[in-house]
């Protein structure tokens, strides 16, 4: 017999998620802070919770998909929150990008009340949710995850669908060093584009010659071509990048690992973000070094 | 009629890409400071020369691929270099990876002497020499690449033969722009990859799991391989690299342009070689903030 889902969190990317699981034929319960996703959502044949609780009462499977880590702490344990009323033997998926230290404490929570926890966030940004071709990387229990397996098949694709570890908090870290090497990528890319820019070389030429080599990447692809065009429309949003850099300092800082690429990359998205920019793609990054856009 | 042609300095990169160029049928006439290398080109069918001079005087084309900045400048201007000799109306290529400020005043001494230079350095390593599959980045007059571009086609294959820009030095700027794109990535995933051994998490599901996404890139696939594996036998040493990064940073500052990125990866670099580093693969760079190798 199918389960019953969960879905707390319908914005940009839980709405599209949570339809492609209404849409595969669960059943699926909803809740949101503001109404009308949770409207959308009915009309896509998924039933209204007024509240996580209400979600969780309902649910086999809990998936939560909010902003930060304080959301999926007031979520879980909040007045009114998940945890007052999971039942045992059930399963919460936090597919939230937040703190793999904050994770542990959560799963353990859950584990206190006889359910398991898995977090599993996403790659791919709002076009990935929107055609279900999300990358997920899954931290914790594997008896956890082949149980939900069909389910995050409705938003990502059975290859994309990684086990990082049995350890609460893998997929977290998984989440962190994506970003992490995106962000590095992102600066050198940035770099030469400015390189070529200031000495009169066309960038586009370079980009096409570093495409063909061992600089290929799909930020030199795709960010390349919107330093080029200076063409910032979200996209992934910088003040939502610039999260995910603080995640990954803040982790590194707990676990005392030496990011010095990953700081240098905060520095320059707080840059972007302090000067009016973090509502442009990420990629905007670039400007911060030289504003490639004003060139055209 | 067929030109003949010149190539000076037959090192780990040279000695392949000459050969190349005889395999092809050109005639061919090599020099090289120590004889050994000469030697095997003889095998191959080239004719020997006793000075850069002494190349530049049988040439139509003259093509130099020699260490450094201060390398080809003693091969063109120094005594018994080429430009004692060089006729009319002739090629220089230089395939060598040095600065473009200084390429523009070589290219002015050639364009003196009534021939034509082009900046061509090359991206893909000992191996992309040795199996022809060269990346090439030229800079300069179109009409000299024209005449070239069947003997750059020994090297490297004709989609990966790329003309950056008229202006002289445009092929080194591309250069540099490749090794600053580079080292971004692979800051980026060093860090990754010292951030999931550090917490714990398998360093190769990391991989798996960001080559399926926008964080895929040939530096991840091949690089992060080799900081899992704790391989760094070259491949590119270290030492080379730091060369290119200080090419980078010097060329930054001459036309203002900010690469805090490429600094701190230039400081990564010197911090391997000054530890001892320099002639292993630069991928090690990885090892400076995390001793990767030593967890396996």
């Amino acid at each position: 017999m199918s389960e019953t889902v969960g879905f707390i969190g319908l914005g940009v990317m839980g709405r599209p998620m949570a339809k492609h699981i209404a849409a595969k034929g669960h059943r699926l319960v909803v809740h949101n802070r503001s109404r009308g996703a949770v409207e959308d959502l009915q009309r896509s044949g998924a039933l209204p919770a007024d509240s996580a609780a209400d979600v969780a009462r309902q649910s086999d499977v809990v998936i939560t998909m909010v902003p930060d880590t304080a959301d999926v702490e007031q979520v879980l344990l909040g007045e009114g929150g998940v945890l007052t009323t999971l039942r045992r033997d059930c399963v919460v998926i936090d597919m939230s990008s937040i703190s793999p230290v904050a994770t542990r404490r959560l799963a353990a929570a859950v584990a206190d009340r006889g359910s398991a926890m898995l977090d599993a966030p996403v790659s791919g940004g709002e076009i990935g949710a929107i055609n279900a071709t999300l990358s997920i990387m899954v931290g914790g229990p594997a008896h956890a995850l082949a149980r939900v397996k069909p389910i995050l098949e409705c938003m990502g694709p059975p290859e994309k669908i990684i086990h990082v570890g049995e350890e609460s908090g893998s997929g977290q870290i998984c989440k962190i060093c994506n970003q992490m090497a995106i962000g590095g990528a992102l600066a050198g890319v940035s770099e030469a584009m400015a390189m070529a820019r200031k000495t009169g070389v066309d960038p586009s030429k370079v980009r096409e010659a570093l495409l063909g080599g061992f600089a290929a990447s799909r930020v030199l692809e795709v960010h390349g071509e919107r330093l080029i065009k200076g063409n910032f429309a979200p996209g992934f949003r910088a003040r939502l990048y610039q999260k995910d850099l603080r995640l990954a300092t803040e982790t590194a800082a707990a676990h005392g690992v030496a990011v010095p690429s990953a700081a240098l990359v905060s520095q320059l998205i707080n840059a972007l973000v302090a000067s009016g920019g973090g509502d442009l793609d990420y990629s905007a990054m670039g400007t911060v070094l030289f504003d490639l856009a004003g060139l055209e």
